[in-house]
């Protein structure tokens, strides 16, 4: 049996708890900022879009970042990395309502919600971002990886810390 | 074996890995304001009450919303819509911390913790509400329906948008 | 099979599932105040600790509470009750990516992510706090117990209520 046939057999309970500790180790690589590891939960050809809720309702394809490959992402790791002008920050992300949506032509439909916290030196935590994520994965040299991820946030203000990715 | 005998041989874990589901589908429903379906979440003679933490700790019986019914939770979805005085703005529920109490005269007792999030038009998200659900569930059509759910909130103040569900 | 035998034995997702339980029931005590409880989550010899995030990545010994027993724990919560002095207030806590690391000579690594809101009378619900716990869980009487808990909170400020424990 290979990876692949193995995933498709899962139960959606399964597929579901899978998937929280693949979320689990995705936000431990981004509140760490071991953000070079971050592509490597992406397909080559992944899709990676962030996207103020109002947009994506209303269909308008603007965004607020958009990448169309996995070298993207390496580049935005890159202009992150060389950008020392915004403050020092950290950013803890929390994800729940982890729904499996199932497969559909070999990629796998997720939904999770997400809350992002910032806390910038010398000042008190607060609430950085909220949204939604629509994700669809694939099976990859036997692993689950994002295929497609659009990150969907309520607020229309762009906090300027959306440097770093979600 | 019917499906309330299924429901009562599943083990504590097995309920709460279902109930999560149940509450991430809840909580998508309301977030994407599908408010029509959100009473079908209920018993036909549901009690469904929010009510701030001081009053629910020292027995008082005043709750912020009180519905006997879900006829009421219809009425209630039907003055959502027909109020257009307030601003628009988004509600994201994150859900916690499920615990499985057990059956006791064929209901089924959990507690879960909860934080909603608030965004205005052109304002930053901000944290809206946060508590504990004290709910009660019991089979019907073979599914898992609230029997009663009390929402308590920890603080005194009540938001104007306490307008929208929890 | 012994407890231990039995635990040792588990998958990595059941040991997950199974800690879940554990942080939801802790996340309650501390939540619904019942401190007396609290320091029976933990073994006689356990290390406790409330330590900056800046502080615990730069390997500086100096942590914001420091208990190095569970005789310290239950000192900390007759100190919690015996002042008066503070604003009653609510906090709330969220536990999520729960991440198993594994066990090493006999303890359990694990990683969470966590969010704590704080609500005084009269006031709006706020962020308190938000960080990552490193554990180290043991067997002890059949149960799994904190051996070791290091909470690592990303705000340099401290704010007066981390009185009560995360």
């Amino acid at each position: 049996m290979t990876a692949t046939e193995r995933f498709l057999a899962m139960s959606s309970r399964d597929l579901r708890l899978e998937l929280e500790e693949l979320y689990a180790d995705y936000v431990a690589c981004l509140d760490e900022e071991r953000l070079e590891e971050w592509p490597e939960f992406f397909t080559d050809d992944a899709l990676y879009r962030i996207i103020p809720r109002e947009n994506f309702e209303r269909g308008l394809p603007i965004a607020t970042l958009h990448c169309e490959s996995k070298g993207y992402l390496k580049d935005r790791v890159v202009a992150i990395r060389r950008t020392m002008v915004y403050a020092p920050r950290y950013i803890r992300r929390m994800v729940s309502n982890v729904r499996v949506l199932g497969w559909q032509e070999g990629q796998l439909g997720v939904r999770t919600n997400y809350a992002a916290f910032e806390t910038l030196r010398d000042e008190l935590t607060r609430v950085f971002s909220v949204g939604r994520c629509h994700d669809k994965l694939v099976v990859a040299n036997g692993r689950l990886k994002f295929k497609e991820r659009l990150v969907v946030f309520d607020s229309e203000l762009i906090p300027i810390s959306l440097i770093y990715p979600l």
